[in-house]
């Protein structure tokens, strides 16, 4: 091993991957796309396959103290299924691979995997594989998804053009908001174990965090309204920084505008007013929201401008690397990207 | 959550897939088979894609302190492509998550993707994608492999027939040995760190154990000879649990001969002589070995007889749970599964 010694979080997730990818190349004919979108793209003849992977270990992206073992399951299953919907494929299969130290019961285990299969069956999916393995560490859920499209329908993050209409789907900045809930209502419990935690108020938030649905109806709409989008991608990381993954992969900049952004009005409340967090700020920078964000032609206006779900946020323009968002005010100011590091965090 | 709590190592690993796939079916007309095989098969028109996934964790599967990172990129790759060979598939894609402490260096995770780029070109795999994570408690990685195979050529585990041959490829408990040997030597390092190792005399049982070749060379040679297995099954758990495995699924037994079981002859004399441990146990139950145990047609023996690294080690018959080995005097002897079961040793 060399001597030199590089800290991960200088880095960061999205430089150890640049890092690490650099000296891979593909050489299979079938591997169509590989590193740098939601999903690998290989092609199976008549369509394109899509794969895509997600790690879940406790501690570092979920508490057990406040989730449900029968929510990760879901969650774990959802998320993924988000990258397919991203890659405006439909999801097919999921193998999930679990390791879990002796803390946890085979009742508790079931929990998990009834959750798993409320998931595969929300989605059609079947699972068909996977591993398990004891860990002296909680427990750890990798999650690998299969999905297909047609071969002129695949979304990837690099097709955006200038004049093409930023679209996003529901609402953004609740999950965070549910997280902020969460770690607030353990905290109370910890220093008072006999408060139970009042969640009905933040069903909403709340539920967003624990349980997220990925936009599979969406996809199913695009493809009744005749849109293929020009480029897509799930909000995991932030709307801002996912934007950016879109511009630098497209070669691109954006304008959006602060108030077309889409937030849940009991959300922006409480964030605004409990958390003293800006609502902007959750919903450009919070995070797993899995929304899909996505760009169209503007010649597809007129099939999407009424429908209920989808907003129109902002416009493509060709000058790579601008990023802004006009206020309420008028003033335009730059879009910071804040995603989540969890290399930072552990620092 | 119930009240009732069973501990998972009361069920083992292959009781807890039992019980958590039972309530799994499969859906959708693309899932061929699901759990239970090395691999899930799904059709994707002209062929069959085999898809199948590995865990692998610091203090469960590898131990730092003799593993070299390099070697272990290259292992985590060879054990997921072995699963496609035991299908008869070739691998052409393969998905890496990994999850570390802050106590490696990006360095350090460089050699571990030099290791796995180098197993990628050996099995002429790409790397198409995969998830970083940080983690509390050293590192972990999680291979997803996908590979094909013409839809007459596939082999499950359960296709084997009364009269059909028992061939394992290359030698057996290798792979074991050389675990004991870096354990011995670890325990000589902790007590007088001056001591060097010499594992020179060793090489042959520890390269097995720190990198093991999948034997893509047999899925080729056995297509050369025009032989397609009736049931194929890599030798991950041990022989006997491994044809434990074939022999369910198939309702079948099996007759095995203990002369025929190969054996490297230097890995039984230091098996029996240094660790005083029976060579035909390495063999039987050691694991690990990464070679393919598969039944043949009596038809084909003709076109196998002469191949020097496939060995007929015995017969399947007709009584379903009847495992035998003959012995070298003659003696009949009930064979036993011993496969690793990490939950136990975990307990």
């Amino acid at each position: 091993m060399s001597q030199q010694r590089t800290e991960i979080q200088t880095l960061g997730e999205f430089g150890l991957i640049d890092r690490l990818s650099r000296n891979f190349s593909l050489h299979q004919p079938t591997s169509v796309k590989g590193i740098g979108d939601d999903a690998a793209v290989i092609d199976i003849g008549a369509e394109y396959l899509v794969v895509s992977t997600d790690l879940l270990l406790e501690g570092i992206h979920f508490d057990l103290a406040f989730t449900p073992l029968h929510h990760l399951g879901h969650k774990s299953v959802s998320v993924n299924v988000s990258d397919i919907a991203a890659m405006n494929g439909k999801a097919e299969q999921v193998v999930v691979s679990i390791a879990l130290s002796n803390r946890f019961s085979v009742e508790a285990v079931e929990a998990l995997y009834d959750g798993i299969r409320a998931a595969c069956e929300q989605y059609g999916v079947d699972l068909v594989g996977g591993d398990t393995s004891a860990s002296h560490s909680g427990l750890l859920i990798s999650v690998t998804v299969l999905g297909r499209v047609a071969k002129d329908k695949v979304a990837y993050r690099s097709g955006a053009k200038p004049n093409d209409i930023i679209c996003v789907t529901g609402d953004l900045g609740a999950s965070y908001i549910g997280l902020q809930v969460l770690e607030r209502e353990k905290e109370v419990f910890m220093t008072n174990p006999e408060m139970q935690p009042s969640l009905e108020k933040y069903s909403y938030p709340v539920g967003r965090q624990l349980k997220p649905v990925a936009r599979m109806d969406i996809v199913h709409e695009l493809a009744d309204m005749g849109i293929v989008p020009t480029a897509m991608i799930d909000v995991s990381d932030g709307l801002a920084s996912d934007l950016f993954h879109i511009g630098k992969q497209s070669n691109v900049g954006a304008r959006l505008f602060e108030d077309k952004i889409p937030i849940d009005q009991a959300v922006y409340e409480t964030s605004a007013l409990e958390f003293k967090i800006d609502p902007m700020t959750c919903a450009l920078n919070g995070g797993e929201d899995y929304e899909l964000l996505f760009t169209i032609s503007p010649q597809d206006f007129e099939k999407i401008k009424n429908h209920p779900d989808i907003h129109m946020i902002g416009y493509v323009h060709d000058k790579p690397g601008e990023f802004v968002l006009v206020s309420k005010q008028g003033t335009v100011v730059p879009l910071q990207a804040q995603g989540w590091n969890h290399f930072r965090a552990q620092a």
